[in-house]
């Protein structure tokens, strides 16, 4: 196992000046969406825009952004040490509260009374409740609403993670293909799955699907104890996170020798996975790269077995606006980055998904994960 | 490495009759509290109530509890076939929705369009949002405000498990006394704490905390780069889940000999810490625990630098009311369980943080951690 180099210098850390332009530019998306501001919560947006990950737990973290004011983030007195050293730390002004001490009345002067604010998803109900109570003449509208694509278009040093996330992808595919399947517990192989991507580089594993036989027709199965069987189709489905921005690739592979009608399923799925990836180029609709993936399986008679969306965006973590979906009217823009991932599910039979992330460039779209998408025979 | 027997048998999972019950005790709870129902989202309250451990995602799933009425969980169709093989399931309907659809539209008809439900803490801010526009009339409280004591009494087979994951976070402690701790890094005995929780048959580390010399005068500091050097105070402070229940202990260790100094604050913190553990019985605010282990520490002129509130509760999730903390009148009930851990953070120079996990009995408490609470030496 020589390739990516898992021993390869780590890219260098994102400056501060990286992080108050973010600061800067998310704050001036929200007023030219007639915002009074953002308040962003732990988690991804905190992380592009702070490189700071605290965990999200009951004590309130919020980092509020105003046109044209520094950035506050409000934070635990004794997580004030973890936040100040931070990246993106220098471009913003701490404010502290201890336990027992109201935190939102810290917060609320920071915020105009009469606002709108755009308030990250997964902020937590309590604290947006807290607000809400704080600052009854406010109102919210959730960030992916109202600035969706805050975080979509990556640059350079973001795409070169990613690349190198889907590289690490990619050559645990390769190594997979080399393992026992039949025999084994889809644990079992979810776990080597796991410890490949970690040698390759990721310091986070959020997933790994093994999907073997009937529980390929579930495509949120993870991996249970079910026995891998000769004649099994096995979805895998596997990622994390490489130099904090993320992998997402699925191939189906086949212990032995599959039927003629898997092998036609199969068929289908990838060319709807290849006319998915064509439809990528700029100023196309978010739902053209669906309905692209999706015409293929309904022409083939499978459009009822094809029940989620065909994409999700991925950055800083594996799953984020923008998404392949229908009604989705946002166009695409150079530096997006989001999966192309059809599938195909047969409930109490087998599944078949295929899924590489694709990057719109200035005239279409490049696909960052490179292994074949030939059904392969595993042993 | 013997005790406890990594190998011994899981306890019986819960029933659905459990599930059943919980749920209907959570209704008739919000009924009393004023509320039309209970709203619960992916985490320790949808643990607690089905069994039931989606990841929470942008996706909606949501569990509906009005008093006299069948439950109904709303999941995302592709996540139906999980949900309908948890535990709790029997005891509730499934009400999917398919990716394009709005998922609050699927939600609203489950609500009373001019009531006030309470809502998990940690439901996404995007979701309450989603609530709020589909029915303007309904207002929200959080969960922890409406129904804080929602999971905090335990029965008997839930503290069996407490004190099973208390007990394997005790032998993961004499474990690590018997390590190395000087010339390694703090992050090689955070593994080490990790590898031992596993062996002891946790299923998930929460937290692994080597704060040495100044890092651990940050409450909050987890484990880094600094290399542990003979002369340390070392704070540890680790936990996680073992057959769905957390543990969460903390000592201080001492590498080679303490000065008089270190002594003599491991001293007040361990006298402290039995005041807040001989503070716990029946009928005692939360708050007078606070009080109690705070009072030493502040007699021995330190109050200054004990900087966070003496605990919080722990069940099957490591955080979670009741909170030991000023201003917390709720009196201690049999069958709740919290941590008490007072410390004292000296800026630059080191902290000391003890801490045991302890459940109110019918006339006082009991801990759950065994292990000595005198400074420990380690090499």
């Amino acid at each position: 196992m020589s390739s990516p180099n898992p021993s390869a210098p780590s890219p260098a850390p994102f400056t501060a000046e990286v992080y108050r332009a973010r600061m800067a530019k998310a704050a001036e998306s929200a007023a030219g969406a007639g915002l009074a501001g953002v308040i962003v919560a732990p988690g991804p947006d905190l992380v592009h825009l702070t490189g700071y990950r605290p965990v999200s737990t009951e004590r309130l973290t919020l980092l509020v952004l105003r046109p044209g004011e520094e950035p506050v983030l409000v934070v635990p007195t004794l997580e004030a040490p973890d936040a100040a050293a931070a990246a993106g730390a220098p471009a913003l002004a701490l404010r502290d509260w201890t336990d027992g001490k109201d935190p939102y009345a810290v917060a609320a002067p920071l915020l105009d009374a009469q606002g709108r604010f755009g308030i990250s998803d997964n902020a937590w109900a309590m604290h947006l409740l807290g607000l809400q109570r704080a600052l009854p003449a406010t109102s919210y509208t959730s960030l992916t609403e109202a600035l969706p694509m805050l975080r979509a278009v990556k640059d350079a040093a973001e795409l070169e993670r990613l690349a190198a996330a889907g590289a690490a992808a990619d050559a645990t595919y390769e190594e997979i293909l080399k393992v026992r399947f039949s025999g084994r517990r889809e644990t079992d192989v979810a776990a080597d799955l796991a410890s490949l991507l970690r040698h390759f580089g990721h310091s986070q594993v959020d997933f790994t699907v093994v999907g073997s036989g009937p529980n390929g027709a579930n495509p949120h199965h993870e991996a249970g104890e079910r026995t891998i069987q000769r004649g099994d189709m096995v979805v895998l489905d596997f990622g994390g996170l490489k130099h904090g921005y993320g992998s997402d690739t699925s191939r189906t592979v086949h212990v032995g020798e599959p039927t003629a009608e898997e092998q036609r399923v199969h068929d289908i799925v990838r060319e709807a996975q290849q006319a998915g990836c064509a439809a990528v180029r700029p100023g196309v609709a978010c739902q053209e790269v669906d309905r692209a993936a999706r015409a293929v399986i309904t022409e083939f008679g499978y459009g009822e077995r094809f029940i989620h969306r065909t994409g999700h965006g991925i950055g800083v973590t594996t799953h984020e606006p923008p998404y392949m979906i229908e009604g989705e009217e946002q166009p695409l823009v150079p530096g997006m980055c989001f999966s192309v991932e059809p599938g195909i599910y047969l409930p109490g039979r087998f599944g078949v998904r295929i899924e590489d992330i694709v990057t719109v460039t200035e005239d279409g779209g490049r696909r960052l994960n490179a292994t074949a998408r030939e059904l392969a025979i595993v042993e």
